[in-house]
């Protein structure tokens, strides 16, 4: 993928910031007394986490209150019947008031006609607090008088006791059951109804899902999920290991402390962090990163070297690998953090650091290391295996000097080597891996099916092998490994589509009959069905036109480019054209825009195609997220704790359960 | 809903008739021979089943081989090594030859020419055989001097030990984890994201998911699908309890036994079928009928009452309890098997006949019971509790005089009432139940998601209240509950919409800026979270507009028209309006038509709203299927079964075990 594409990506989330009812003052804050973490919240005994509180006084607007928010606010603990003021029950000094003003649309009419609510704060913040005793607490905010914003607190009794060595969360950004049946049908052979290879995760023994939703709205971004799962804490679209507050700072805001930094700090195990994002992208980032907004990114490279820094937190020595794309990051300029060289950075502090998938493969086991393999996110396993002449020409290499980073490792070539590595140097203390197969989202966004799917077929590849190199090293018993997501998009197949005959029509109503449903759908061509019979040599197959030969078990589509695709959607889209092909050329940019907020398909995109309006707001370039829940698929010790429905934040719970991080003192 | 929608309904899977790859002579069979049951068929031990063989020697068309074919074709069975003529395997007597022709079009392009391929075919069938040895069979045709097919047949080793009394599966017709997700946000209260209360489904132990595909192609229908659940053999589109052959009649094509006939030839305990739908559309008639042609509806309720009548088959004494819509095919006249009425015909064999809801709560639970409420499928529950102006004026009374079914029961009486009949009249012989909540499938296809979710809701409240039923009668312990779907929509919910802002755009670009994605989705409106706080009182809310109260742990919206409603998609349409609003005058009508393969947007349907053209074949009045794995929830005696992913077959095979209905012998 271009360089360009960086902020388009991240514009997805970032610039939607003015459309219907978010128009909420401030998430998780009802009334004009606002408490984090709220009302309704879990932690894990012993977990870091910073108060943030809050006294509104809109000037305007449908709530204007007279503009003077009190200063003279009290904040009180109360448990097991017993009240203490926050200050004396954590024995920290009273913070000092702190006072700023924010403003915000009340609705799109409002924004429209430039009334923003203007609204005047008084706050205070407790920084690195925890809760040791397991069991209920109340939180009381007292402001205005008398008026109280009470939070009920769940300490929850988890296990002190570890029952597991290491951890391997594999998160597949965006997917959902709805891919993963996708991916298996142009991967896997099926005679009569009956696959004759499984995907990796369906062998999993527990499957479970999980809700996705934000603390102050239903649908969420990367940043938020990954900080629910991370931390236990859900929380705001944008914000990442904390809760957004209302100040200008996106530094200041209140912490959580996330598995990595416990995990750190209590065992002194191992971390990996292996992306194919760009790695200040926002999976990789809410492990160690500390911010509202995701899109500080040079901060976000220096809190996985430093830590946070601006303020009292964990003690964290960086993780043992740390593996992705985002070289923008690395390279001194203007998008490094204060315009520092962080290969240099990494590499003081003792790291290996690699740039390609040669040196990958030829570094120790033994050194921590950095490798950083483009700039931007990495290619895509379809460019990488299939239209490999994609790779040349995009200026991506990651020492930044415009050559082409074509020696890129996928996904499974940097978690096994993250593994190698993390057994290696932890072999007493164990390890927790976070591997993720990003660009499943990314190229979902930009409607790119092929390439999400070959993303995720590069998942499962990768969880197979995996399993594989941990039964190796002996250590497959010891490790829960995990494979999960992070929210959906609406993505599903309800068909095939015959591109000869859509070619062949000229008029757009006509090629829409190109389209099979049902019966018709017949069957998947991407495996190549004709060319062999029974249930022989089904791991074997040959794509004719590039030689592609898969063999020991990988399963990946034999031909992309059928007579007969998928007829595939979205479900939210900015206005496009379909032809339902693969994207020889490069990774697909359905729409483009000649005024900044008004989109149009792109003409130079599945020109064969008919075109299709969209539903979205014509301010967005490419699909958005979804609701659904996400599957996780579950193996190893305490893998009974991921069967059936929960929360999001369950996944930290279960995870701090079974390496037994609750404490019950410092 | 109208009579008039019946077609239509159906029109969805029997119409979509013409379009792209299912462009094959005739599913399950690449090779001039075919073999019914075909390759990689697994069976369960005793389960009566026939055989189908076919010779096609093609006239025309690429495939042409001279038109002549084999009349001399041979039949094998190997076990063990040891290989018998079919007929001395099953002790049966060579059948007569068959010979037809039939025609198909290779491809669109073939189609539009007008250039059929004629087959001509020699064929012979073995009825009602079965394999009572655990263990693998080939199966051998042989024809044309020496050309060889074979299929490759396992009887899997299952339990002969019955290790659960009852079975209730509820089936939500087209019900994927996108909707429960969509259903949960609208009526379950969350604060700062926690829920306060759970779905039923989300409390089960253990969940699964299943893949619907059928034999010959990825995309199913209900026909095809209920045959997968109740047979354990997938099929073709549209066929019911067969395998599809290629002659013309669709009474003559190979049959399977199904979990209701097997269960009550083996046991003698009671059968329930219970659906919403018309009670002769697929899913419930898959439990007794044996057609490739689900539209055969007059025949489908004939089976239910006297079984197979043409061949030697089951002896079929007819379900405890039949509850559902369809009244046309009740009531003597055109749409009646053979012009009967099917009232008298139930009631000559001891049924009590009921026509109401206020009939049905008053009903004995002694007797076989015959409940038929309206004509075609039931009224839905957002008409029968929302907007109840609805019942009126539809001429759907079940008696067929014309007047309004205004005392139709709901999904959880039905259910309710079966569970007592079954339990009163099989509390030593146990009983299987079959619920259907058809129109989620029904109200997703016309893209009515309201009405799609109210049905939904209705569902788990069927299953909540069915659970709190059997442990009220003492066997709760005794029943294994499955809820699970047959297929899938490509639904999801990407974010909000302000329809305020909505209607007051001029522009159908404009009207798109009222969708909030991401953190701008907000909270749900739908459970009125501003008018409450705090975890209390969850389980009571009231919709101001129609004085809706919901307690006791029932959960539907209290509000189904707030601003800003749930910005929702199915990815597979005709040309429709959208305006994201309730539709308060009846279940939706996206698109009309005024040439009949025409379908554009319904002038009548959202005119607030903007226009989206489909990318469906304009021939195409609604939505059509999807590829996604479904959710299976289980509880109960052998819930373990269920767990991970796995075929839709497994779910029959599941059951079957734990009914250990397995025999080896006859």
């Amino acid at each position: 993928m271009a360089p360009h594409f960086l902020g388009i990506v991240v514009a997805a989330a970032l610039l939607a910031s003015t459309n219907a009812q978010s128009f909420q003052r401030l998430g998780a804050c009802p009334t004009f007394g606002c408490v984090f973490p709220p009302d309704q919240t879990d932690f894990l005994a012993g977990q870091f986490f910073d108060i943030r509180l809050e006294v509104h006084a809109p000037v305007n607007g449908s709530e204007a209150n007279g503009g003077v928010p009190d200063p003279n606010f009290t904040f009180s603990i109360t448990k097991d019947g017993s009240t203490q003021r926050a200050s004396t029950y954590f024995g920290v000094a009273e913070p000092t008031l702190e006072r700023w003003n924010f403003t915000w649309y009340e609705d799109l009419f409002a924004r429209d006609a430039g009334s923003p609510s203007v609204v005047r704060v008084t706050s205070k913040a407790y920084r690195r607090v925890a809760l040791y005793e397991a069991g209920e607490y109340t939180a009381t905010l007292s402001y205005n008088n008398g008026t109280k914003t009470t939070a009920s607190w769940l300490v929850r009794d988890l296990a002190t006791v570890r029952r597991t060595k290491n951890v391997v969360l594999f998160i597949g950004d965006g997917m959902t059951t709805n891919m993963i049946t996708a991916a298996r049908l142009i991967a896997h052979k099926s005679v009569n109804g009956r696959y004759q290879s499984k995907m990796q995760m369906d062998k999993f023994p527990v499957l479970g899902h999980q809700m996705t939703h934000s603390l102050d709205s239903f649908i969420t971004d990367s940043a938020n999920s990954a900080t629910a799962l991370y931390t236990g804490h859900k929380s705001t679209v944008n914000a990442l290991g904390v809760y957004a507050d209302s100040s200008k700072s996106p530094f200041d805001d209140p912490k959580l402390e996330t598995i990595a930094e416990i995990f750190q700090r209590l065992t002194h195990g191992g971390v990996g962090i292996v992306s194919t994002a760009f790695i200040a992208d926002a999976t990789p980032a809410a492990l160690t990163a500390h911010t509202r907004d995701r899109g500080q990114y040079g901060a976000v490279v220096d809190s996985f070297l430093n830590g946070i820094t601006n303020y009292t937190w964990t003690n964290w020595t960086g993780p043992d690998v740390l593996f992705g794309g985002g070289a923008e990051q690395f390279f001194p300029g203007k998008t490094s953090f204060q315009g520092k060289d962080y290969y240099k950075a990494f590499a003081a502090k003792g790291y290996n650091v690699v740039q390609n998938n040669t040196a990958l493969q030829a570094a120790s086991s033994e050194s921590k290391t950095l490798g950083i393999f483009s700039v931007s996110n990495m290619a895509k396993w379809l460019d990488r295996n299939v239209y490999t002449k994609n790779l040349v020409g995009n200026k991506d290499a990651p020492d930044g000097k415009n050559g082409s980073a074509t020696d890129q490792p996928g996904l499974k070539e940097m978690t096994l080597k993250a593994i190698d590595i993390l057994q290696t140097r932890n072999a007493d203390n164990g390890w927790f891996l976070m591997s993720e197969a990003a660009s499943i989202d990314k190229q979902m966004h930009t409607l790119d099916y092929d390439r999400a799917l070959g993303e995720l077929l590069e998942l499962d590849d990768t969880v197979k092998a995996s399993i594989a190199r941990l039964d190796h090293l002996g250590i497959l018993k010891d490790t829960l490994v995990l494979v999960t997501a992070d929210h959906g998009h609406g993505f599903d197949v309800m068909g095939s589509v015959d591109t000869k005959y859509l070619e062949a029509q000229e008029d757009d109503r006509d090629k829409r009959g190109a389209i099979g449903v049902y019966r018709e759908s017949g069957l998947s061509q991407y495996t190549n069905p004709n060319s062999e019979s029974g249930p022989s040599s089904n791991a074997s197959s040959v794509n004719n036109s590039t030689g592609l030969t898969f063999t020991d078990g990988t399963y990946f589509p034999s031909n992309w480019d059928p007579r007969y695709t998928l007829f595939s959607a979205l479900g939210a889209d900015p206005d496009r054209r379909e032809n339902y092909q693969v994207h020889k050329n490069g990774p697909r940019k359905p729409a483009s825009n000649s005024t900044p907020d008004d989109y149009v398909v792109d003409y130079r995109d599945a020109v064969t195609g008919f075109v299709v309006n969209g539903t979205l707001p014509i301010s967005e370039a490419q699909g958005v997220h979804s609701l659904t829940d996400v599957p996780v698929f579950a193996q190893g010790p305490c893998q009974e704790l991921f069967g059936g429905v929960y929360n999001n934040i369950d996944i930290f719970f279960g995870m701090a359960d079974c390496l037994g991080l609750a404490r019950d003192k410092l």
